[in-house]
C-alpha cells in the first residue's frame, strides 16, 4: 500500500483534530488534509498538518466538464496518480462511488490503521474520558433524586439527558425496569423493583465518551439482589486481573466462571438466558470501538480504556447490570468511574 | 438495475421507518429490511416492510468461515444471487468494503431513488417542519432576551441550544456578530452593532429540521441597515414568485437581480464579495437536501420545502442574512417561518 486515504469521520479527526462537516480527505503517508475550499481557513486553524483545498487540486476546472461526483473522483486520482501512487487503502467505510473509482486506476485495499492506534489512549485522551466519566457519575446522582419522585423510566430518562446537555455532553442513556430491564438495550417501562440506569455521555467540547451502569435497588427483591451481587462480584474479579498483557478471553472468561458457579447462563454456554453479551468495549471517540472484551485472542495494552459490563437477563424476573470504564496499566487498572456498586434508594 | 440497497442512514429511515442505529439493508424492490438480530424484534415493531434478520439469510453459518465484514458481504451476495439479481443499485455513500465485493459478482450502479422523493414533502412530514419551525422562532424569541444582557455570540448561542434541547431539539446555531459574522457559517465574535442569528432546530422525536434566520439591528449602522434591508426586499420578491412550474433558477435570479439594482456584488457576476452563496436549499430529515435554489434548473413542485435565505458579506462592514422555509403549493407558496423580517432591538 503506497498511501491511506481516509474520509471525513472521528479516524479522520483522531488524525488531524480538523471536525470536518462534510466530505474531507487526509491522506497519511503524504499528510495531507483535502477539504472543500470554504473549510481550508477553518482546517488551517484547527489542525497542524498540510491542507489542500478542493480548487488548489484543480477540481473547478474538472467540474466544468463532469458532475460533482465524477469531478472529485477524478480530481482524487489526478492527485495520486501525480504521486506515482499505485496501491491505495481506504477505509471499510468509505463512500462507494469514490471507491469504485479508484479501484478502476489503483489497486485498492479495504483497512484502517487508526482502528487499532485510537485503541491505546494517549494521557490527554485519558483526561478527557475522565471528564466525561465525572460527567455519568454526576447524572446518575441527579438520576437517584430524580427516582425518588418519578415512575417514568422515560421521563427519568429525559431528565438525564437534559441535565447532562447543560453540563456540556450529549449522552445516550437507557432507563429501564419490570422485563423492559431483560432486554440489554431496552429502555422504558415504569419503575418497579429496580431500575437500570446507563450514561453514556460524549462531551460536546472534546467528543471523548464515557460510559457507566448501576442498578438501583428500589424494592426487596431477593433474585434480583442475588443476581446483582453475582454481576458485582463478577466484575470486580475480572478488573482485578486486568494489566498490561493479559488476554480480553481471559477478563470474559472469569465474568462467566462467576457467574455460571452461581448458576447462572452464559452465551459460552450457548444460554439464551444470563449473560447474554461481551463482557465490554472499547470508548473513546466512538462509543464502541477496540478493544473487544469477548472471546477474543486481542492482548490488553497499557493505555487501552474499555468497559467491564457484566449483566445477567431473565423475562421472568428482569435484567441486572453493571458497568465501570477502566484504564489499562503496567500492574493492574485505574476505574475512571468509580461508585459504589450495590445502590439502594 | 433488478434492485435498490440502502444501507442504514435518513433513507432508509424515510423508507421502512426503521431508526437504525447499526449497519442495516432494505431492498427497494423486495420491500425487505434486512438487519442485525438484536435489532429484528425493533424493526418489526418500527417499520410496516418485511423484516429478514442476518441470522435469517445464513449469516452466522457464513461467520465460521471468514471474518464478519466477508461473511456479511457473502450473506448479501447469496441473498440476491438467490433471487436472480444481475444489476444492483446503491448510493454514493455505500460501504466501500460492500460495493467492491457486490461488483465482483453484479452489475453495480451507484444511484439513488430517495433523494428526489425526499423532496417532496407528505402533508405529515410538512406538519413535522411545522413543528420544527415554531421551535426555531421561539427559540429566536428567547434569544433576543438572551441579547439585552449578553455580549458573547458563542454564549448566545449556548442558551439557544440548550433552550431547545430543553423543548425537545437538537439544534445547530450560528450567532455571529461584526466581522465574523462575513463568513456565511461564521459563528462567534462580541455583540457590535448587529448579530446575525440562524437557528437550524431537529425533532429529537419526528426527525425533521427547521432553518430559520435573522438579523438583529443592535445599534444604528447605515451600511448593515440598508444591506439588511436590500436583502429583505429581495427576499420578499423571492418568494412572491414561488409556485409550482417556477424554476428553481428564477427565484435565484430575482435575488441576484435586486442585489445587483443596489450595487451590492454576487456570484454571478463572479464578486468576491456581496452575495456569495445560493438562495436556498431543502430542508427535511437532513438539514441540506434537495432541492437546491441556485442556478440550476430543476422545476419547483408542490409539496417541495426549501430555505429562501439571501444574504449580503463585506469584510469590512460584516454579514446579514434573513432566512424562511416555504412550501410550495399550486398558486404560491407558504412561509413556515413566518415572522417580522426587520428586527430591532
Amino acid at each position: 500500500m503506497d498511501v491511506y486515504i481516509q474520509h471525513n469521520d472521528v479516524n479522520l479527526y483522531y488524525a488531524t483534530n480538523f471536525n470536518a462537516v462534510d466530505l474531507a480527505f487526509y491522506v497519511t503517508e503524504m499528510n495531507i488534509l483535502i477539504v472543500p475550499d470554504m473549510e481550508k481557513e477553518r482546517a488551517l486553524k484547527e489542525s497542524k498538518v498540510e491542507v489542500k483545498s478542493f480548487g488548489d487540486l484543480g477540481y473547478h476546472k474538472l467540474r466544468k466538464k463532469m458532475d460533482s461526483r465524477d469531478a472529485l473522483a477524478e480530481m482524487l486520482i489526478g492527485f495520486l496518480k501525480s504521486h506515482g501512487v499505485k496501491k491505495v487503502g481506504i477505509p471499510e467505510n468509505f463512500p462507494a462511488y469514490l471507491a469504485l473509482k479508484l479501484s478502476n486506476h489503483f489497486d485498492v485495499e479495504i483497512t484502517n490503521p487508526f482502528i487499532k492506534m485510537r485503541a491505546i489512549k494517549s494521557e490527554r485522551e485519558i483526561e478527557f474520558i475522565r471528564d466525561s466519566s465525572k460527567a455519568a457519575i454526576l447524572a446518575f446522582e441527579f438520576a437517584l433524586k430524580v427516582l425518588r419522585r418519578e415512575r417514568s423510566c422515560d421521563r427519568v430518562r429525559e431528565r438525564i439527558e437534559n441535565y447532562l446537555y447543560l453540563k456540556g455532553y450529549i449522552t445516550g442513556t437507557i432507563v429501564s425496569s419490570g422485563e423492559v430491564s431483560a432486554i440489554p438495550h431496552g429502555s422504558g417501562g415504569f419503575v418497579e423493583d429496580h431500575v437500570v440506569v446507563d450514561v453514556f455521555p460524549r462531551s460536546r467540547r472534546h467528543r471523548y465518551y464515557s460510559d457507566f451502569t448501576r442498578t438501583v435497588i428500589v424494592r426487596r427483591n431477593e433474585k434480583i439482589e442475588e443476581m446483582l451481587n453475582a454481576v458485582i462480584e463478577a466484575q470486580e474479579k475480572a478488573i482485578s486481573i486486568i494489566r498490561d498483557g493479559v488476554k480480553a478471553k481471559d477478563v470474559h472468561n472469569i465474568v462467566c466462571d462467576v457467574l455460571e458457579s452461581y448458576g447462572y447462563g452464559t452465551l459460552r454456554r450457548k444460554s439464551k438466558e444470563g449473560f447474554i453479551h461481551s463482557t465490554g468495549h472499547g470508548v473513546g471517540l466512538e462509543i464502541h470501538e477496540e478493544p473487544r472484551i469477548f472471546e477474543n485472542d486481542d492482548t490488553l495494552r497499557t493505555g487501552m480504556v474499555f468497559t467491564v459490563e457484566p449483566g445477567l437477563y431473565y423475562k421472568d424476573v428482569g435484567g441486572v447490570r453493571v458497568e465501570d470504564v477502566v484504564v489499562v496499566k503496567r500492574d493492574g487498572c485505574e476505574v475512571l468511574t468509580r461508585y459504589p456498586k450495590f445502590v439502594r434508594i
